[in-house]
C-alpha cells in the first residue's frame, strides 16, 4: 500500500491546489476522467465558448435596430464544435504530463474509500496523512418512465453531438437550460423548454426571473408548471409526455436534453465507507475551515457545497492550501458575497440577497432599480427590457444585493461585488465615486442614487 | 436692465445646474445653440449612437472566428443618421419649454460680457447676484493654407452629412479622430488619418497608444509624423498635402474631417472684458471650489479646464451647486481619479497615471499586465489584442493607474476607478474580491494579481 503525504481526489479544482508552496509533499492526483474537471471539460469554458458564437449570432440579428442589417448563413455545427474541443481537449494530456514531470503520481482509474484515508484505485491501494476531496458533481437525472428508453443527453453530452438538432426538449429550467436554450436557439434549433415552477431561473430575484422568463417566452416555446411524465422514442425523434396547467400533452423533438439539476459524486467515492459525513444531498459535510469529520481530510467544491461555482471553488482551493500549509493558523471562508452569472441572452449576473429572500426572512430593505435604457448608453443601445436592481439596508446604507439583467451583467456587477466585500456603502459607491459617461456603467450609479 | 439671483451661461452642464434646490432664486440661462450642449448634440451621445452601429457591423464581420459567418449590407447613412437625430433634435424643445414652465426665463440669442457681471444677450443687458459660466468649447480648426477653400467638417458637423463619402481624410490622431475613423471604416469609408505624432491617441498610455496605432493601422491608412500643409479643392474632392518622414505626398478624399483640438468658448463670451482672468489656453482661472476672479461669478466644464469630460462636468456641476447654495460651506473637488474612454474599436479606458507620466515624474511603481487571452472568457472570444495595464505604488500597494484596451473596456474599469477613490488597495480588490468565472472581469484580477 503506497502511502503519501497528499492525494488529491479529483482534478478539477484539485488540479489547481498543486502549486509550487505544496512541491514538498510526496503526492499523488487522481482523476479518472479529464484533467481540468467539469468546469473545462463539460461546463463553464466550453458552453461559453457556445455561447459567445451564440451571442455573435444573436447580435448580427438584432443589429437592424441600429440601422445595421446582416444576414447570418446557417450555423456549421461542426465547424463550431470542433474548435472548440480541438483548443480544449489536449489540455488534458499536458496537464497530466505536467504533473508527472513535476513528481507527482497521477492515476487514471476509478477510486473510491475502501476504509478511512484509504482509497482503491484500479488494483491499488493508496493512502496518504492528507486528503483533499475534489471529485466535484454530474447531471441528477430524474425517474421519468421510458428515460432510458431514447438517447437523452445532459450537460456532459449536448456539446459533442455530431449534429445541429432540428427540435429539441429541454427538462427544467434553470441557468444550464437558460444557457443551451439561448446557445441552440440562436443556431436556430427550435427549443421547447418544459419547466415544473412557474417561472425560468427560480433562484433569481424575482423581477429578474420573471424579465427572463418573459423574453425567453419570445424566443422559445416555454411550458411552466409543467412535468415530465414519460418519455418514448417515436421513429427517430424522441416523445415527452408533459402534464401541466392545461392537461396534458404529447411533445415530439429530435433530441431531448435533461437539466434537472447535478449531484455531487460522492457516491461514487464512497464517501461514507471513508468516514466522510453527508449532508441530505450527498455532499460532504465540512466547517468553515474545509474540515470533514475525518481528521487530515479536506473536502471542497461540487462535493462539499452547493455553490457550483468555480471562482469559489477557486476560493476554497486556496484556503484550503493555506490550511493544509499553516496547521498553526487555520482559516475560515468568511466573505459570504457569493456572486454568479447566467451566460444567457440577455445576460444575467447577481450577488447577495434576492428581494424574496429579504422577505421571507423578514429583513428590512430598500430597492433601487434603474433600466438601461435611462443612461445614455442604454440609450443608444435602444435597450427596452434590461434593468439593474440593488437591495439596500435602509439603516446602514449597506448594499445586501445586486441583480443585473441585460448586456454586460456580468461586467457591470463586479464594482456592487467588491463595495459588498470591502463593505463600502451605497452612498459611498453611488456619490463618491465616478461613472465614465457615456459608458453601461452609468446603470449601476443611477441604481445606487435610486436607492 | 434686468437683474436676475443667478444667471447660467450656457445650456449644457448648465441646464443640469438647475434642479429643485435652486428654485427659489430668480433664474435666466442663456443658450444661443441648443439646451444639451456638446454632450448631447454634437459630442457623448450621438458619437456613441453611431459607435454602436459600428460596434455591431465590426462584430457582426468578426464573428467569422467563432464560426458565425454573417453578410452585412451597405449600411444606410441617412437611416442611422436619421435614427439618432430623431430622438435626440426633439429634446431641445422640450427643455426649453420645461424650463420656461418653471419660471426661469430662456435667452436664445449671442451673449457677451459688457462688464463685470453684465452681459449682453441680443438687445437686453441682464445682470445677476450670480453667474455660473459654462459656454462649454468648440472645434479648434488649424492654420492650413487653402482649409477655407474647400467644405470641411469637424465633431460639430460630420454626423449631420448627408451622404456616406467613399473616402475621407481625418487630420489628427485624438480620441475624436478615433472615434470617427472606426465609425466610418466600419460603414465602408475609405479612411486616412494624418497625425503629427508617432502614434495615435498620444495621451493614452504608451503601450495602449501603441497597440491602438498597430491596430488602427490595420483597418485605415494612418500617415504618422504627418502634417498638413495645404488644403485644395479638387473637382468634388479634397487634396491635402503631406509632409512627412518619407517626404512630400498629396492625398485626395472625398471629405475632409478636421480633428485637432477644441477650444473654450471664453472668446465669444468675451470673458476678459467679464473681468474673467483666462490660462495660457483659454479657459476661465479658476480655484479648486469654481470660484472665478470676479466673486459671484464660477466657471466649469470645458470653459475652464481641460478634461472635457461629461462625468467631470456632472461632478463639476454638484459641487458649483452646493457652493452657490451653501456660501457657509464651500467645497473643493478633491477626487483627483478622473476616467476616461474612448469609444473606439477595440475600446480603450484609463483612469490615473501613465506608466510615461510615472517615468518622467520619478514616481516609483510596479506593473501588472495580462492579456484578456489569459483568462477564460478572453480565451473564448478568440482575443489575441486586448490587455489590462495596472500601476501600482511598491510600497503603499495603492493603484496608480490603470489602462484597458479591448471590449467592454469602459465597464471592466470601474471596479478600478472604485478601488482608486475609496483607497483600496491592488492586494485588497486582487485578492479579497471574487469574480465571476469565466466572466471577462477576471483580467482585472489576474492583472491585479501579476501586480
Amino acid at each position: 500500500m503506497r502511502h503519501y503525504d497528499l492525494i488529491v481526489l479529483g482534478a478539477g479544482s484539485g488540479n489547481m491546489l498543486l502549486t509550487e508552496e505544496l512541491g514538498h509533499f510526496r503526492t499523488a492526483i487522481v482523476e479518472p476522467d479529464l484533467f481540468g474537471g467539469t468546469c473545462l471539460n463539460r461546463g463553464c469554458i466550453p458552453s461559453k465558448m457556445f455561447v459567445l458564437a451564440a451571442d455573435a449570432a444573436e447580435d448580427a440579428r438584432a443589429a437592424k435596430r441600429l440601422g445595421v442589417h446582416a444576414s447570418i448563413a446557417p450555423v456549421d455545427w461542426k465547424t463550431v464544435r470542433d474548435r472548440v474541443f480541438s483548443r480544449i481537449d489536449p489540455l488534458h494530456g499536458s496537464a497530466v504530463d505536467y504533473r508527472r514531470k513535476n513528481s507527482i503520481d497521477v492515476y487514471t482509474e476509478e477510486a473510491y474509500f475502501i476504509a478511512p484515508k484509504v482509497v482503491q484505485v484500479g488494483d491499488e491501494r493508496i493512502t496518504a496523512d492528507t486528503f483533499v476531496v475534489a471529485v466535484g458533481s454530474r447531471p441528477a437525472v430524474p425517474h421519468i418512465p421510458g428515460l432510458d428508453s431514447v438517447p437523452y443527453h445532459t450537460s456532459d453530452t449536448i456539446m459533442r453531438i455530431d449534429e445541429l438538432p432540428t427540435s429539441m426538449i429541454v427538462l427544467g429550467g434553470g441557468f444550464i437550460a437558460a444557457e443551451f436554450g439561448h446557445v441552440f436557439g440562436a443556431f436556430g434549433t427550435d427549443v421547447t423548454i418544459v419547466q415544473r415552477g412557474p417561472r425560468l431561473l427560480m433562484t433569481e430575484d424575482k423581477q429578474v426571473s420573471a424579465r427572463f422568463t418573459e423574453l425567453a417566452s419570445r424566443r422559445h416555446r416555454v411550458l411552466l408548471g409543467a412535468r415530465a411524465t414519460s418519455v418514448q422514442p417515436r421513429g427517430g425523434s424522441v416523445a415527452v409526455t408533459v402534464r401541466g396547467r392545461h392537461g396534458e400533452q404529447i411533445l415530439e423533438a429530435d433530441l431531448l436534453l435533461v437539466c434537472t439539476g447535478r449531484r455531487p459524486n460522492t457516491d461514487r467515492l464512497q464517501a461514507l465507507t471513508g468516514g466522510l459525513e453527508l449532508d441530505e444531498h450527498g455532499h460532504i459535510a465540512t466547517d468553515n475551515a474545509y474540515r470533514t469529520s475525518v481528521p487530515g481530510v479536506w473536502a471542497l467544491e461540487d462535493a462539499a457545497n452547493h455553490f457550483q461555482l468555480k471562482h469559489m471553488a477557486n476560493a476554497e482551493t486556496r484556503l484550503v492550501r493555506h490550511n493544509i500549509l499553516h496547521p498553526e493558523d487555520v482559516r475560515t471562508l468568511t466573505n459570504k458575497v457569493a456572486p454568479h452569472a447566467v451566460f444567457t441572452s440577455p445576460q444575467i449576473a447577481s450577488v447577495g440577497l434576492t428581494e424574496q429572500h429579504a422577505r421571507r426572512h423578514g429583513i428590512d430593505y430598500r430597492v433601487g432599480v434603474r433600466a438601461y435604457a435611462d443612461t445614455a448608453y442604454g440609450w443608444a443601445l435602444e435597450d427596452t427590457t434590461s434593468f439593474v436592481k440593488i437591495l439596500g439596508d435602509p439603516a446602514e446604507r449597506a448594499i445586501l444585493g445586486a441583480h443585473i439583467i441585460g448586456p454586460q451583467a456580468a461586467t457591470l456587477i463586479q464594482p456592487l461585488i467588491q463595495a459588498m466585500t470591502m463593505g463600502l456603502t451605497a452612498d459611498q459607491v453611488g456619490r463618491d465615486v465616478l461613472y465614465i459617461h457615456p459608458a453601461l456603467t452609468e446603470v449601476v450609479e443611477q441604481a445606487l442614487l435610486a436607492l
